[in-house]
């Protein structure tokens, strides 16, 4: 007979894990490693040192190292919003009237309102330790500025955000949020700037990318003595300390002897899939168990599911290192859409391999199906979405509707990464029945992969 | 030799109080009736339940019950987002550098983002239960309404939320996310109902208050079959709904044994101090133990400390009965500060009857200040305050700060009664330094009070 299964599963704070998981250690195929643009050579720990921080480079690299111990100061952090709830969604599944059992795991639990801060505390951390002054990084939707913040008003870091201009003056609440932890928020391109002050002379009065926040960001760190620059997904390093998630998820599913049949999580970077699915994917390379694992990606910018296996760069700038993923390549912009953590063109290296080598699914989802579910989800389990999470949410409810066609007992587990407070226009469109979807072309895909380097 | 404290306490989900805790049933001098404005006498239970649901007019008038057993569906509903949990603020201490030990009840861990859901959902249930098709309300800055509106889907019930024009244009995120909801949002005055229709007509171009919301929710509700008036705060009901939150927060510390030495709150119109103190002060009646009592409110909106004890209407527009209560005069319009929630001229009445009878004592916080420690706690804790709760900080810090001077252990609880994400307009403009103190003068509470009833 088999214990009662509470509405959330809270681990004990003595349980949050010690280490992170690193899969690429269990990966026969290894992701392929980042390439010099200039060189086109696979790029050394020296070269990666000029703009990440010492020990963040040494994980970035590290693809043998399976636990990675997590500090002490980190965990203490950590304790302040962890562990995180596995959350049986038993009114959803009443609502459904399905026979699925339906868990997720909720990372809104904090004030950045994702799960970005497991990795911004981290990287604070090792700047910290490293003796830099601060470290600079570029936003977009804001979450992972805002998690930045965070981390950086607890170490005492100063914290330096190029903020898209179009986002810095259409969420002005994310960038205050930014500036309440001291972080200073600077509108990108800016005069700040050497390669800001060229994009705004050759295109005055644009507002702006995340490939030209990027450069800006990696300037100021290269250029400033005691600074680094830090980026809050697609690496390596990231889906490492995001292993966190996935972790607690496994602990909380074996207290009670449950084990998930599938496994979903939205796709932007990479950075919540893969560090939700991190300890089963492992079990699933060792061959010592199986699960499905389904990427659910925006039908605007499906990068698995429409995208090419290939080396590209990682902005549009295309000033940072080549790395070999699904991409649609860096020239690609996708549409407007409301899930600003998932718009980039390109995938994490790990997961892209692990895509390549079939131990994984993907699918895409229409902005409007997704928005239909997140509005469906929150009026039942009482939690307000954010857009990227919803991605999941939609197709877990797809699942556990298969389920009650079938019959089928199945437990699901998904990744609801986020809260939905500043997404608010996007839920407002959606109210006034005023959202659109948007699918790329063939004809408007193939142009830009045609520019691969 | 005691246990480790944990970060977070959390009880397990069966230990979620199981009945509320009616402090009245232990006073001695009961809190005055509410009298007919008409015939000053007591209401009646028939009177009121011409505008309240059947069991709520029960309780409301229940002096002498102690406990109060929650309905399993409330019980069910709360799982979703209790037990809150009781956090040590070791990161607070330790950057205060005092001996003290700080502990706060975080009810803002929910979509709402305040502790008004405790009572939004009992009240939702108790309209339900009686076959009612929905209820109405008026909301200002929009805690309440987004709270009624969650609890409101969950039981398939209509709401009707009257919002005052000027938040409902100024703060469009929380009129999204009630109709997210699924509730109807009418900017008030309206011309939907009759007091509307004349409000209007008398002052044209008027931006509403939330005197006037009240009289049209309270119109609609009395106006169509099957709906009734529901409120979040001031009403004895609505604490004993939120003595949930102080019953939690004892057993978590029982389960350690701690006892505080002092408990702060925020007070508005007192639904989340009156819930939080509820047991404490139950002990405190019945000579069991002694704890030290103090509600914090905004120096702009001083009931308490600079108001007198009398009969008053508890709405501008002096249609609802009359309580007994520390007010400042229901003509008495507060600075327009960001607490919206601590902006009522009046008080609980169980909570005035406490504070003359000198159970509990009463400060006032200035706005600037309560900001300022507002952030210094979002930068050590993590969590972003809400600018009520944040009046509770800011005491907890001033006493913490005491002890640090006196070297006394001493143990301080708070209560976090939410979020600040709706509130970041309030942030910049401190974040700005243009934020402005603004404290009536003893001739404008002179005149406001000359013209009570």
């Amino acid at each position: 007979m088999s214990k009662e299964i509470p509405y959330k599963i809270y681990l004990d704070e003595k349980d949050i894990p010690s280490s992170w998981y690193n899969m690429r250690a269990d990966m026969k195929n290894k992701p392929a490693p980042l390439l010099n643009p200039g060189t086109r050579q696979p790029m050394t720990a020296q070269e990666l040192s000029g703009v990440f921080c010492e020990e963040l480079v040494k994980q970035e690299l590290d693809e043998t190292t399976p636990y990675i111990e997590i500090p002490q100061e980190i965990r203490d952090f950590y304790k302040m919003y962890r562990p995180a709830p596995l959350v049986r969604a038993y009114c959803l599944e009443k609502k459904l009237g399905t026979p699925a059992k339906i868990y997720y795991k909720f990372e809104g639990n904090n004030t950045s309102g994702s799960h970005k801060l497991n990795s911004a505390i981290a990287q604070a951390y090792y700047a910290k330790k490293q003796g830099l002054k601060g470290v600079t990084t570029e936003t977009g939707a804001g979450q992972w500025g805002t998690a930045l913040s965070m981390a950086c008003a607890y170490f005492e870091l100063d914290c330096k955000v190029f903020m898209v201009k179009v986002s810095y003056e259409q969420k002005p609440f994310r960038r205050e949020v930014m500036r309440t932890y001291g972080a200073s928020v600077t509108p990108s391109p800016s005069e700040t700037t050497e390669v800001g002050r060229k994009i705004l002379a050759e295109h005055p009065g644009t507002t702006g990318s995340l490939g030209c926040a990027i450069s800006e960001a990696v300037e100021v760190a290269t250029h400033n003595e005691g600074y680094r620059y830090v980026l809050g997904s697609v690496l390596n390093q990231v889906l490492l300390h995001q292993s966190v998630i996935g972790l607690e998820a496994k602990a909380a599913f074996d207290k009670y002897g449950i084990r998930p049949d599938m496994i979903i999580g939205c796709a932007g970077g990479g950075s919540n899939l893969g560090g939700l699915i991190a300890p089963f994917m492992g079990e699933k390379l060792r061959g010592e168990a199986d699960y499905r694992i389904i990427a659910v990606e925006p039908a605007s910018c499906p990068s698995f599911t429409r995208g090419k296996y290939a080396y590209d760069f990682c902005d549009t700038g295309m000033i940072c290192p080549l790395a070999k993923m699904y991409t649609l390549g860096s020239s690609f912009i996708p549409a407007p859409n409301h899930a600003g953590g998932l718009r980039f063109h390109g995938m994490s290296t790990t997961l892209s391999q692990l895509y390549h080598d079939g131990y994984m699914e993907a699918v895409t989802a229409k902005q409007t199906d997704v928005f239909e579910a997140a509005e469906y989800f929150a009026r039942v389990e009482g939690i307000l979405p954010a857009p990227e999470s919803s991605h999941a949410i939609k197709v877990a409810i797809d699942e556990a509707k298969k389920c009650k066609e079938t019959g089928e007992e199945k437990t699901i587990l998904f990744g609801l990464t986020g809260t939905g407070y500043f997404d608010l226009v996007a839920y407002e469109k959606f109210n006034d029945g005023k959202m659109d979807d948007y699918i790329p072309t063939d004809a408007e895909l193939e142009e830009a992969l045609s520019r691969l380097p």
